[in-house]
């Protein structure tokens, strides 16, 4: 607890040292998951105000309680209804310019605000804090691999149901058996577990569909384990392949390790999406509607983004997907994912499984 | 699915017809369960553009293939980025005043959109559309109910799990696992199974504490069908309960009993949140820290709110929880939960579990 208090202060501290360069006297922040990785609060709902000296967490009835347990150090406020708390707090506050981020805040929101505070000026400080979670520390990644044991465990678990006959439904429900068995907290999103023409939707939910020879399998998997989120695609065969079948997985595996092996510090997040994307060519590159990546964390698409049009730049421990895909529609479909933690000279895969093409028989 | 294109043109329709009191000549609907009632589209990102004799989704690779498979009568429009492909579709459109909703839009979007947008008049429409999906149509209610039954006896199965030394965690997958085997496609949100202390908190997440004698159990619990979410809490008593336990039972339950009586439409939904915390009375109404209760459909939270400050009013059709509770901090906590139909001079409960006081030996 003394350790976690001492990183929430150091991520506070970052805040407040900024607040200076934006000319504001305070900021608040609407962003959930941002409130939960500088106060500790893990509730669904509420807003924290970060002054030059003081916090203030503002939270509805219902995590009053709640708040006072996870919180320390920010002083916990109760609102009845947000917008008469967040400004009661600014004016308690005197607060004069008010930063907030823009992409957090509603026009609702901002016009409610706005038309009551009239002799205070919110200021939009643009996405600067878009990057605010994208390097993790030690703590964090400990938490994310523990995360990544998990859910591949429950990948791994479930070669052992896939049988002819049994639903999409049924083994989506076996996987989150085997993740819950194995210490998850919960899931970091709908499981997907995708079979035959189903895998060549790159987000489909599992059906009723029963699984048959010949059909990939994709599993698109991640779990929840004390806020952090792992995320990892196998794609199975199940009985024999036809050669197309094997070559494209070949090809998708390729794209993958090659992206892989292409990060490092300082690289473009676009370059890699590039990397992945040249292997694929003119070919199959037109199957491919998605970016390769996204950052994982809290959230299970976090910054930054592996995509064509992408500005970001990887940084020293940042969390990262790679998982090109190649997707023929009313066929069949193939994704190959892990999550790897960015290195000076390279990258650590965390999650476990390996990609080797894997026939179920 | 004729029938169920038949309801989405009626739904588009109205929209429709409600353009020229906005005075706009199109709509750009970005929250992502207002564009699902409307298309049929039920991916998790993308914009709907309606305007009045044509309509337009817009949807990023990830699910073209499956915007074809889900929407008819609209066209379907793929875009690399979102901001890039709203502009271009509004200038394709030649619209020139272009309404949104205010609480489904960031300021980050407004800002990027405006300023791209020189010749064209983008016209917030408040919230305006709040109560789109607040009047359930039959189909709806089928589903609904038919969500309703599948969590009640997901819950009356778990009774047959409870016994001393079990944990919360344990109890809320085994609920889960009833639940999906019931049918579900998934839950509407993260299951609460909350013991002893944990009960105090309204929104406590199951833990690794074991089930002991005494301990009140809230499980608050609600599933995915077909889209629409159910929701339902019951309060178990393990082993025996103080008089004083027991008393507060009945004091939750007559105020959910008596709210639940006063339910019918033209109520104002702050008379039923009245009607439950007037029977809390002074001594238990600071212990009762949130609203009454509120709309369930595509989302568990929805329009209308049942709380003290809300202006809304009970109309027919319309799918609400009545959930009064009271939760002393450190000790214990009691929520008991109904779902709704409101009708004209009554409502119907279409959650299956009844409410006596059940004590779990």
């Amino acid at each position: 607890m003394q350790q976690e208090n001492k990183i929430l202060s150091r991520r506070i501290s970052l805040i407040q040292s900024k607040l200076s360069d934006f000319k504001i006297d305070g900021i608040i922040l609407l962003n959930i998951v941002n409130i939960r990785y500088l106060s500790g609060f893990a509730g669904s709902d509420g807003a924290l105000i970060i002054c030059p000296n003081s916090s203030l967490l503002l939270v509805d009835g219902r995590y009053t309680t709640q708040a006072a347990l996870e919180v320390q150090n920010i002083a916990i406020i109760e609102y009845k209804d947000k917008v008469e708390g967040i400004i009661a707090a600014i004016k308690d506050l005197r607060l004069q310019h008010v930063g907030f981020e823009a992409l957090s805040m509603s026009v609702d929101m901002h016009n409610q605000l706005t038309s009551r505070l009239a002799n205070e000026e919110l200021i939009n400080i643009g996405n600067d804090l878009k990057f605010l979670r994208a390097c993790k520390d030690e703590v964090e990644i400990t938490l994310m691999k523990k995360a990544a044991i998990i859910s591949s465990s429950a990948i791994a678990n479930l070669i052992g149901d896939i049988k002819a006959g049994c639903t999409e439904k049924e083994l989506a429900l076996q996987l989150e058996i085997h993740a819950r068995r194995a210490g998850a907290d919960g899931l970091a999103f709908d499981a997907i577990v995708a079979s035959g023409a189903n895998s060549a939707l790159p987000h489909a939910k599992p059906t009723d569909k029963k699984i048959k020879k010949g059909d990939f399998i994709v599993i698109d998997f991640g779990v929840k384990y004390q806020g952090y989120c792992s995320d990892e695609t196998c794609t199975f065969a199940f009985g024999a392949l036809t050669d197309k079948q094997k070559n494209v997985y070949q090809i998708v595996r390729q794209a993958h390790d090659e992206a892989i092996v292409a990060i490092r510090v300082n690289v473009a997040a676009s370059a890699i999406d590039q990397c992945a994307r040249s292997v694929l060519g003119q070919r199959y590159g037109r199957y491919f509607p998605h970016g390769t990546g996204h950052g994982v964390g809290l959230e299970v698409h976090e910054a930054p983004r592996l995509a064509p049009n992408s500005q970001d730049i990887l940084e020293a421990q940042m969390v990262v997907t790679v998982e090109p895909g190649i997707y023929i529609p009313g066929q069949w479909g193939i994704r190959i994912e892990d999550t790897v933690l960015v290195k000076k000279n390279s990258c650590e895969i965390i999650t476990k499984m390996n990609k080797e093409l894997f026939v179920i028989n």
